[in-house]
């Protein structure tokens, strides 16, 4: 059996929850298709995200990597097509901030995801599963991770299909906070990963 | 056991679907706390919906009554503070389009919602559901059979709940459409309804 | 010469400078069409905004009333249709706060506007100004002034007509705020209290 | 003197007016610091916007290009930090719709903008006009343009700075539309981009 590698974060700025630490969380160990999932949280912190992402990924040696990661704000599950070499934003959970630093000095300025994120899409709108492809990752942690993984895949010409998923809040996360954001169910949540991880290659 | 009228709307304007109606036929004839469920689909028509609202109200003679209806672009669970004397808006299924008009010519500004809008709100939150008070229906076809509902109510001196509660589309009716519009699980939707009706006075 | 007595609002909450305090200053003793301008600004307390406005009302003796507020978040200029009789919202310049209170107790639920607001909206619109009609002014005390000017009016049925006008954030109060908020320069949008106070009757 | 190759483009989808045309010919042929304005505005079309820009580029050999473009909904001016290989969207103004379509089978995943951008939003923020960096450009034709503009440069190792900014709808273009979008008044959205090109390198 295969295996994915499926990456939430811990909770961040004021949001209190992460779903995609909870999402992770509920498919941990499952099979889904031709794979077992392994799951791993990381921290949201610049110094230490990729390093904790990369040697799992070393010591798990998964055939596909999916992180997953909060877009509070968006109201739809959104595959990330690309990563850019940037490092910019609020400050991490360890008080750092950056702005404008390349991720990688020798990098390019970007990756497409390898994951195939217009199928992740169609059938996700099949299932009535609001869903698009989304065209920036941001320039914090989600697209730091997103743009490392596919910059070591690259350096060593694995061909291991990579990327990243936005998801919405839930409602439990909104219910909370003060201001009001679009949010969906857990369990809405989850099915939607579950779905997009069918579509990997089998 | 008390009965409660619950109102739900067919599709309108662009909308496929109109998840307020499938809420109410999930609910129908179910018993929720001390009521009954007694579920009516309006249409969506300046000269019918409340008619038709009002003679279900006189044939079913219930003890409370919730109307329901879809605030496409929302993303919490709304009940309505208020009802406001104006006709105004969109074309309605019929093709009627009116503007700045009276709903009730010899009708006072507004009708406050007589449901318990701040303890529905309350118990929403403690069960994680994102919902505030909204302090506009509109001026189309939520607006008025809230306020037709009221003023039939307030005429007779009669001292039944009534009021309307606006909901977030659902993924389905997200997913077929164009633009990006919040939404929530049908689930998710019927089980919030659920809960604000479990506040009606025992 | 009539006399328009038009008012602002001090900054509050997080937002630094008031617009709407701008406006008023721009136009104070200017005059516009039949109306000489008297402007005013008002505290934003619960306890006092509207007794500062109806103490102005009684010096003044103006032949109609126009309030200004800052909607930061709208992107048009939006005369309100409606006052309700409710006091709600965050805790205000003296840390009050209130809930689900109503203003006058022995008040109606609501008055409407009785400035030319359609015909306002059609004015800024035919000069390439974005305007709505607004069904809801809050329940802050922007809808606290509108409504108390109405209910003060109304009790002693002076035919002046008055009401209210949310403005969206000026670019220098945008540029200010960490989150983003529409905006638009201070120059349209006095130039948009300007022609909407030409519309009022001669 | 240098030159300074400022594009716009003609409207398109159901955009009435595009004011990044209008900029445009306002600030043709104005001396802004060390440049003088080359204003040329594009088709927007697949198979030819990118064209004509090389071709005006060729022609006028410019020491600079600023490409500017409508993105409806934005509140604030953005510079663009990076474009993306990729074609996707609406049907352009020919009625050519792409899916996920490389620009340059052979050209880089993306190419950051060489433009002083954070310079730039840092003095618009100093002049009161709200701007932040944005990290995509989308993948419809201004996207392309930029793409296509940095690749042919990186190509011929040319070291002029060059990329793209994203403006409001003007008011005029936004009061014409049925659903609302926040907008600018002319004047200030053209001495956003004056003030833009006063940071370009001396």
């Amino acid at each position: 059996m295969k295996k994915l590698l499926l990456t939430g974060f811990v909770p961040f700025l004021d949001y209190t929850i992460n779903p995609s630490q909870q999402i992770v969380q509920a498919l941990d160990r499952q099979q889904i298709g031709a794979y077992e999932v392994v799951g791993t949280i990381l921290p949201v912190e610049f110094a230490k995200s990729a390093a904790v992402l990369l040697e799992t990924y070393e010591r798990v040696q998964p055939d596909a990597v999916i992180s997953l990661g909060l877009a509070a704000g968006r109201e739809r599950i959104t595959p990330e097509r690309v990563a850019i070499n940037c490092n910019d934003g609020d400050a991490d959970n360890s008080g750092v901030q950056v702005q404008d630093q390349p991720i990688a000095a020798d990098g390019p300025a970007a990756y497409f995801s390898t994951l195939p994120i217009r199928r992740m899409v169609n059938r996700l709108l099949e299932r009535n599963i609001p869903a698009e492809i989304s065209n920036s990752a941001g320039t914090y942690l989600c697209n730091n991770v997103m743009y490392q993984m596919l910059h070591y895949l690259h350096q060593r010409q694995l061909d291991v299909p990579a990327g990243f998923i936005h998801i919405p809040a839930s409602h439990e996360l909104a219910a909370q906070m003060k201001r009001s954001i679009p949010s969906w169910s857990l369990d809405t949540l989850t099915a939607a990963i579950h779905t997009a991880i069918e579509e990997l290659p089998a």
